[in-house]
Formats: structure tokens, sequence, C-alpha cells
């Protein structure tokens, strides 16, 4: 089938997803939009971790073992940062810091994160196209026992530790999704909406957030097929499960289901969870969603397609929604 | 002798001596004095360039070689911002980074730069008090005939090439000098002011030219004692042999002591200049001037403090004022 796809991803989990959709797909079909709700100023540079871990993946510089920064990366910036008593709870590797310190300059010199993004990318050789969700200021907190968190506050400084008991998104409500994201939703030949394996309430909610991307969702015609990070009653990675447990969910792919219920067409399950309750409106895929290697993240991308394609023969959600 | 010295310092030609100056002296009795004409703001960083070339080879971290910068440095963040399409010309090391981002921080959070630099060498482990010359802003341009150029446009990216018909210190008029250099001058038991073999006209002349420095040196009851830059009629380093001939001066120490003229007691010359000619009032100092090793450093700052102290004994410069 012919036309763009649509993935809407946070960083390290999301990413894997988008790289097999890169691989497979023409340069020009497809789209990938990053969730912002993590971005921060600090050390007084703008920050946007799932811009660049998408950037990253897609140009073959992500870290491999870590699951975010650079491979081949070196640490003297922050040896020398902590020696002059600078704060070292985030860290930035030399060669990252140029994406920090490139993309600071520009935000001030006044271009959009949508422009300066799709310029570095291409400088990178990514030939997908890689946009932010929006170009406003859209901040994920974390209502925690230790009080309202920043997101890399709560993720990277507390490693997650504070119990969650509420997700907000500031900004969101007033925020204009990027073009990128508009143009892509309104586009009559959209093959899929994509919604990548990335924590649902950290990394896809700030994007749902904003109010115009879930209206222009709803009157999109294109498929729209979310691929669960969950797998049995864990996680794959990262604080999925424990935030779940806090806001009161069970760890399963029935909770993501329910989650997304009403948004998606079909959600894609793993293999341990084929035999799974789902809403009537949501069709189950069920394949190995595991993505160890290159040729894993292929194969769950073709089956993703597939499945999308299926349901543009055979549309249903209208009726439900 | 007792007292504090005072040296007045640009980069690399200065920090020679400064170091010299260091490791004969105790840490309470050096008080050094750096240029900020060359200070600018590149990639969104506050960068000073002569404070750091000082701290560094105080803190025994600057590149032996080069002359600036920090030995063992290393290059990914200006290898990948030149990937992105950034301003590579002046040359950022990766752990150099650190300086000016914890600097810039500092700044924008309303410490000032002699704090910030009190600061910041102390947690280097460098005993000798350096502070920059003012707080305030000071820019030496360059009148060339290619325009009126920033330092670091004219010295790093023009490589000084640009021929140059005048100097001008912006800010200096009206900036207050650091308090600490106002503190050192005042004190009583000041026991020299050194000025180092930098540059006179980029590096020297900045400083000298807020009005309320020249009017506390010449109240200074403490011997003033300059070094040349000059052997013979070459500069050991740098473009000052081509800038004075630029503007119009021959390229001699006798040069440098009209320049400083009425301002300092006694010059300290190369033994190759032994025969030169000099104003009464200035006390010729002949020592091979040439800074090759480490002792170099120690013998011309012991002979300056030699000469400096012989003059205190000795008072004439009250005469010729």
């Amino acid at each position: 089938m012919k036309g763009q796809v649509l993935a809407l991803s946070g960083g390290v989990g999301g990413a894997k997803l988008v790289l097999g959709l890169a691989r497979i797909l023409d340069a020009d079909d497809l789209v990938v939009i990053a969730n912002t709700g993590d971005d921060f100023r600090h050390l007084g540079f703008d920050i946007s971790p799932d811009v660049d871990t998408l950037l990253y993946t897609l140009a073959g510089l992500a870290d491999p073992l870590q699951g975010w920064g650079r491979h081949d990366e070196t640490w003297n910036f922050m040896a020398a940062l902590e020696r002059l008593g600078g704060e070292t709870w985030f860290r930035l590797g030399d060669a990252d810091l140029a994406m920090h310190v490139e993309r600071t300059r520009r935000i001030a010199a006044g271009e959009t994160l949508t422009a300066i993004t799709d310029d570095l990318r291409q400088r990178l050789g990514v030939t997908a196209r890689i946009a932010p969700m929006t170009d406003d200021m859209v901040r994920t907190q974390i209502v925690t026992d230790a009080g309202r968190l920043d997101f890399q506050t709560y993720f990277v400084r507390r490693h997650c530790k504070p119990v969650a008991s509420c997700l907000q998104y500031l900004g969101a409500e007033s925020a204009t999704p990027s073009p990128v994201l508009l143009d892509a939703l309104s586009d009559a030949h959209l093959r899929a909406v994509v919604i990548c394996p990335s924590n649902p309430y950290l990394s896809i909610e700030p994007i749902l957030a904003m109010p115009a991307v879930r209206k222009a969702l709803a009157l999109c015609s294109a498929p729209v097929i979310a691929v669960s990070p969950i797998i049995g009653n864990q996680a794959v990675k990262g604080p999925t499960a424990k935030l779940m447990k806090e806001l009161g969910q069970e760890v399963s792919s029935a909770t993501i289901a329910r989650h997304y219920r009403g948004l998606i067409d079909a959600l894609v399950v793993d293999v341990q969870d084929a035999q799974m309750a789902a809403p009537a409106d949501i069709e189950l895929v069920v394949e190995p969603t595991l993505m160890l290697t290159l040729e894993d993240r292929e194969r769950l991308a073709r089956a993703v397609l597939v499945a999308a394609d299926r349901m543009s023969a055979t549309p249903k959600r209208a009726s439900v929604r």
C-alpha cells in the first residue's frame, strides 16, 4: 500500500519500532512525532530527550547498550564539570552536547523546534521526517509523595522512586500541535497512525493531551494501531509497570487496551497475552513484541502495517465512534 | 621581602611569567589580574579566554604545546557540532566546555565574574588569587582594512590577517575595575606591580584603559615593572610584531619602553637588547626573557622581584611623575 505512516513515539522503546518502520518504508513514507513533555532546560541548554533518541536511533548513532545518548561517546565534559562543582545528575556526553548547544542557539535565534529538528535530522542523514509534537512548551509533571516533580527530576534525578499519584501535562491544553503532526493527520491518503510501545502515560499522553491532536485523530480516516509496551504483567523497560500500579492500574495489556479505547482500532499484544480480553471495538493483533534484534524491529513493524492495511480494507471504527 | 605582588596579564605569554611567580611566592602573596577585553559570547557561552588560560596554567591543566586550552583534551563536541552545521572556527574542547557552561550559568544567575573566577580557581586547586580586570563588559576591537573587528574575529577567525590601523577598548572608559585589582593597588604593603610580557596593545592596554586603574597605578607606592614581550626585533609569540608595524611602531623593546613611559619604573628586556636606549625615568633590567622551561619562568620571575625590591629601597619614580 502507499501513503504515509505516522508514528507517535517517546524515547527508547518507541524508537525501536520507529527504526523498524524506517527500514521497511520508503523515506518519504514515514513521519515520526516525538513527545516533548520530557523536554527541559538544564545547564542553560534546551534539551529534548525523545527527539534526540529518535534522531540518534535513525541516524545509527544511538548507544545500543544504555538506550540513550550516542555510541562511542566520551565524558570529559561531565568530569570537568564535576570538578568545577556543576550539576552532574543529568549525564551529557561530549558529542551529545553539540546537539543541545546548537538547538539552544537556534531556538534563541527564533527558529522553531520543528524547523531545527528537520534540519538536524537531514544533517545526520535521517531520511524519515522527525518532528516534535509541538513548538510550544508542554511539561509533564508527576505528582508524588515527594511533591510535584518535573519529569527529569522524577525520572533521572530521583530514579522514579517517589510514588506517583497523578500526572499532569502543563501547557498541553493550549499548545498548538506541530504542523507536521496536523498535516499528517489530515492527509486523506494517510496509511496508518502507529502508537509506538512507549510509556502511555509519560510518553504518549503528552501528545494526546493536546485537544487538537485528539480531535484530528478522531477525524482521521486512517487506522490507528497501538503496540502495547506490556508483556504478561511486566513492562519491557523503564518505570511503566511501577507507574501503572501506583496509578491503581493492573499491569497488563488489557489495561493498555482500556487506556487507548475510543482512540485506536487495534492493539498489538505479545503472544504471551494472546488470550487476553479486549474491548469489542479494539482488534487484537498477536505478535512477538519483544524487540531484541534489528530483525525483531523490522518484523514487528511489518506486522503492524499488515494489520493496519487489513483494517483499511474493512473499516469498522467509524461505527463505534 | 613581604607583601603582595600584583600581576597584570593577558593569556599565554603572560601566564608563563605568572606561573613562575606562583612557584616562588607564597600562595597569599600573588594576585593576578586577567585581561577580559578578549571575552566574548559564542555559541551561547560567556567565554573569558585569558582568565581560563591563567586558571589552566596555574592548575597545571594547560596544554603545553598549543598554548591555550587543556592538556589531554578531546574534541568530540566540535566534531559533532561540525556535523550539525554549527560554528567551529573557535575550538572548544570537551573538558574546556565545562568551564564555559558553568561560568555562563552562574553569570546568568547573577554572580559576578570576579566571584565565579575566585570559586573556580579554588575548585581547581589554584592558591594564587586570579580575578578578571572588571565585572563590566570591555571589548577590544580592532579597526582594520577589513572593517571593525571584535578581538576573537580578528585573532582566531581571521588569523590576524587584516591590517590594523587602531585599537579600541569599548566600555573601558566607564568600566569599574574589579575590587580585587583596586584593593591590591591601594594596599600600602604592595610589594610590586608586574606587567607581564603579554601583548601591550591587545592584552595589557584594556586593563590600563580603565581610568580608575591608571589613576590607582599612579598613586600606588609599589614599584611597577614590566617585562618586554619583544626580543631583538621579534615578538616571542602571536601578532604583537605584525600589529606594532601596522600601528607605525618599530618592533623593539625601545618601543615598549616608550609605550609604558610614565607608568612603569623598570622594564625587563632580553640580553639581546642590553644596549638599547631607554627613557631616563625607566630603569632597564637585562635578563634572558625567553621562557622555554619551567626553570626559565621561575628565574625570570625571581629577577623581576629582585629588581622590584631594589627599586623599593631607592624610589625614584615619584620625582618623575
